[in-house]
């Protein structure tokens, strides 16, 4: 049977934008194409929904924002008399609308786990299967997404230390997360980038707005990506996917999709991604919460345990830890774990764990560069009055269920 | 093993209202059961996220808003001298917290469909349950929930023509979906509300207010609620229900959660309500998109395409008709579905529907009403500058996949 | 001395609109014109700031809105093959620009009092002015705003029952009040703006923004224009222009600015336009707050009690009454007032009014157009489901002071 | 003749924050004298809404602002056990209502210029005087705002690095300009605020919070209180001033409101402050621009080129120079500057300045302080991951016309 869509020009109500309308028929088709739909299923801020109730948007909707505010900055660019051809437009949105193909279920939480690959390049893997389905229209904007476009400043928009991609992520996951100071000038940003000897630059005059941007990036990190209880959350998952690989190893069986069982028993040794990403591309949310679902009541008391404390919102502790008393307290915690829930040695094992996190704001190494008012490109830190403190830091924890 | 929760005080970042906190922490341990965590995977508007991307907020977080709006209007009536016990504010917030337990997946998709119950009822149901667990607290929440508390203005306040449940429910989907012109003065409802004989009113000043209020209601109806996609994809989702029902009558295996099992095969005629309950408070959108996504490649080609249909968003076609020309029509284009999908007469009667849908806006037989400058209890029809058409009208329509 | 300006191109800060950019030079230079400047120094909507507090916006303000909305607007009708040219375009921001320059001090409040004309018959005047001096470029901008334009869609645009001057006095004068039910989704609006037979419409599928926007309108004049203590505050000020003008014809003096003096004592029988317009474009809030700052100590009991009132906000009472009893009440008021402010009979009259205020909302008279699916143009009434009081209501009143 | 005011109670509509209402009905003789009336005619930011089409909001409305979040600072304190008398509470928001009554024309751009004190100051010596007319009610609140009450906390709420009044200005201005850059969660810092050994202390959590608003602060000072333009228009305030004061020295007539003529020809170094204060307490926005647009056509001419560029908004030009260059370009353009308008020497003198400007955000020697997870009372600085440059910059520059 094949399956026939509505036809008529779409556009789409974006509660932060207003109404989003592309500017190529072709964007509709990519849009429209399963892969894309996917994202749908997939949460933009993994189980941060936990902590701030109305962060429920998805992937789908930051990738249409992001294709949105590429369109609105190649406007802005060409009403500067950047030259752009309509063929590089319609490059410059599609790289926005692949750019987040590859990810998994909750996003950023279980990345690398189920494949041993990075989201970045899964989504040109993903893309470029796409492309061949599509008579390869996507074909530049692959080009563009993986910086090998002689236009250097499509893919800076795309992505490099200021592009739309942060942007629209940035205001939208404040906007859902209600965390206010994280909200951005994105018009005036956008408004004021410019091009030099084919680099991505900004005005010398938002000097202020991107400040206020890299801010927002660092409170953002602080309020939302690297809160604890998002980051217990994403232990906990990591804990289940192990778990899950295990009991797999183990020839015990359990209620999960086809696409999760075959993602999960890969041997990463040896893998064939073309049949893989075939999988992956059936993966997302739903596949992790009807395992969760089911698994509260599987026999092995670890998984069900896990299940169950993901389900109804028992998170498990994260304590900051210094790096040398890592291996004491993991043992102590480990004794008291199997005391407390009556699991064996082995089993303990899968229910805490250690890790670190780094700080990951604004780096020195790739800067923003100004267009100062006499036409010269410079660092951004020739700018500007505020500095966040230089050193890397990295916090050790352990990670361990409330008993 | 015995589950524990983190325990220090929670408040909840709400994009809509700022912080919300509770003040009574008996609430917590109502939000903490499981019951009203299920909520958590419920969205609130079914799958009008196909149509407005932004709306995937979730029963969970329009109960907490609910509850929040409640203990404003408790503040704001008890600081105009309205006489109310600590305990009936309790029982109010309980009340606010539990007025949609009985929601199932997708909302009001499919209410009616699983358990032959409007959600109400369920809700109370539900509510009994838990009280039992949680010693009794919710007794007097629940009496205000079903109309049997002496103080009928504390049931008006979540279930009236003018009530909280409405006021959060259109100010937070106007938010999630962007369609701006639903946004209502609900702080301004709220200031302005009283009691005059045990009844809840509005102050005279309010009326513009409540007019605009009255006319988002309208708006959302129109837009959203009954949007033609969304009204689709609701027929789409009750086929489902039907085929799957079917073919679990007829001994078909399908990949289905047990609590999707063994609601869809209860015999309707002869249910035992405490154990479908049981089952009933684990369901949610998950059992229904883990079917979905299963289902796609189920040998059943009706059910696959149905799964297909809704995976992927190919929407089936909504055609408004005269009721005269219902019969007709479902017969010409029943054969046409048998021709160009290659099913059969009795496959393809789960391929189609005929239905209508009714205006359902204020209602005059049960009156806002306004306490006049001269301190006197109006119907708000005798104040409104604005009239509603009157008549009820209801369309007929028929819904069948674009073929 | 010549004055020289400063030159780089300019943009707006708009808080409802963002940056605000406008597509040809010649607009600045008409911005730039003393007569728009002077718009800086006149409130929007009066002395409704003493009821409002944040509602100190100026006609300027909104005048580079509703400029900005008709760019959006040309935009929009552009996208959608409607042809308009380059000149028609400036046209079309030109009326924009000048359509509120015939407004004088306190906008509304004063109309036809100061001149005997209403503003949009003074714009015009005033514009022809300008265009002589700016060579010519307003020509087709002052015959749009004319209705003189063979293309009547762009005169529509500027002034008719749905254009982008009401657009943004709704949606500004909503935002500076609070009066937040007044909101407006302007952009759908302005994205479904179409043109069929050169006459604009307005597309199906936005009849509830429409409906919306009719209901904002009523809602904002029930709250803010016809608010009863801004009835009161215009009625003061003409009071307070009456006892000039018979001040000024006693031969009294005061401290007024020139223009002021000159414009009050004109023979409105004998009026020589041309110096007048000189006069009143001179003419601002600045002219009537100095007459008012200085007057609290004038040896007139009645002129400095009204500038008293003014200027403390010592506010005039509206009394709402039947037309019958008008007679009765001003005789029984104004000897009341005699007593308690020790006035005599012939002074009393100049501090009290009667007067009657009408409801002037949507008129089915001249209706706005809508676009059907089936690309007929069919007024909004066989579309909308709200309803006005058609009767239009009047309502007879007398002010007087609190005493 | 005596004046009566309308009397029922008042509640004010704030675009951002809603509905305020105060909770002493005290407060509203406050508010209604006419030395806080006379706010509603002094603009909060002078004359940037020059820059700011949109900044017209006024010294009133940030006050009632500023009254409005000490109430819910008091309240937030309160709800955490700190012990605050009803008295104490009145208090406060009497300090609130009162801390701007000495801001005089344009607010900060003349401080200084007319009477020589600062406002503080001046706000001090002008409540004292309404404090004898009301009976002493204010008595607690003169004590909070001048540090002399025993509960230092309630001082720094309202004048410290981190207070309401800051607070609002900082979301008010940020409003009313559309520089979205500067908007803070305020609701958030106030309802972490906390006392601690009697000192204002903001909890640890909320440190992101103090970061944005940092950074807002900073924003805002460079995008509005020290934007280019806007430091123009003071300086050709203060030239303006300088001018009339020559001009009353030489005994020119000029119109100008009485006020105005008393405190400029003022000797400053034998000032009586009981009539100076007097007259100060008339003197608003309007007796300035009453002089301008009066001094257009004065005779002259350096006084007339200043008030018909301010009228006209032609504005001067800044230079950055370095101090050292300071004398040369001085002279340089002086002679320009008498070449270019046909002025002597002595006149020129009045047509420009030099000056410097510093950077003055946040500030080491009273740092913010946070009550640490622990309950330690630390200065913001031992948490927070950016930091301002430390180094007080100063900026030379000099102002003259676009000649």
């Amino acid at each position: 049977m094949k399956i026939t869509a509505d036809s008529k020009k779409r556009y789409y109500n974006d509660p932060i934008y207003g109404i989003i309308q592309f500017p190529f028929p072709e964007l509709q088709q990519i849009i429209d194409h399963v892969y894309l739909q996917r994202l749908r299923r997939i949460t933009q801020c993994g189980l941060s929904h936990y902590v701030y109730p109305g962060a429920n948007h998805t992937r789908f909707h930051h990738t249409l924002g992001v294709a949105h505010l590429m369109s609105e900055a190649i406007k802005s660019l060409r009403s500067k008399g950047v030259d752009i051809s309509d063929e590089e437009y319609l490059g410059a949105c599609v790289a926005a609308l692949i750019h987040d193909l590859g990810h998994g279920p909750y996003s950023h939480a279980l990345e690398n786990r189920i494949i041993p690959m990075d989201h970045e390049r899964l989504s040109i893997l993903m893309a470029r299967q796409m492309n061949q389905e599509l008579d390869g229209i996507m074909e530049s904007g692959i080009d563009i997404l993986s910086y090998k476009h002689p236009k250097i400043f499509l893919s800076q928009l795309i992505s490099s230390q200021l592009d739309v991609d942060r942007l629209d992520y940035l205001v939208r996951d404040s906007f859902y997360t209600g965390v206010s100071e994280g909200s951005i000038g994105f018009q005036r940003i956008i408004q004021t980038l410019n091009v030099s000897d084919n680099r991505l630059v900004v005005e010398e005059k938002a000097v202020s707005s991107i400040e206020q941007y890299l801010v927002s990036r660092h409170i953002m990190y602080s309020q939302v990506y690297m809160h604890k209880t998002v980051l217990a959350l994403e232990q906990m998952l990591i804990l289940l996917v192990n778990r899950m690989k295990y009991l797999i190893s183990e020839g015990t069986e359990m209620d999960l999709t086809p696409a999760l069982t075959s993602l999960l028993s890969a041997n990463s040794s040896n893998l064939e991604y073309d049949i893989l990403i075939d999988q992956y591309g059936k993966l997302d949310d739903f596949d992790f919460m009807f395992a969760i679902k089911m698994g509260v009541m599987h026999s092995d008391r670890v998984f069900a345990f896990l299940c169950s404390s993901i389900l109804n919102r028992k998170i498990f502790r994260i304590e900051w830890i210094f790096s040398s008393e890592k291996r004491y307290l993991l043992h102590s915690k480990r004794q008291r774990i199997q005391r407390s829930l009556g699991v064996n040695d082995d089993e303990s094992a899968f229910l805490m764990r250690s890790g670190e996190e780094s700080s990951t704001s604004y780096l020195h190494d790739e800067e923003i560069e100004i267009l100062s008012v006499d036409k010269e490109r410079k660092p951004l830190s020739s700018f500007c009055n505020i500095s966040f403190s230089r050193e890397m830091y990295t916090r050790h924890f352990i990670c361990f269920p409330r008993i």
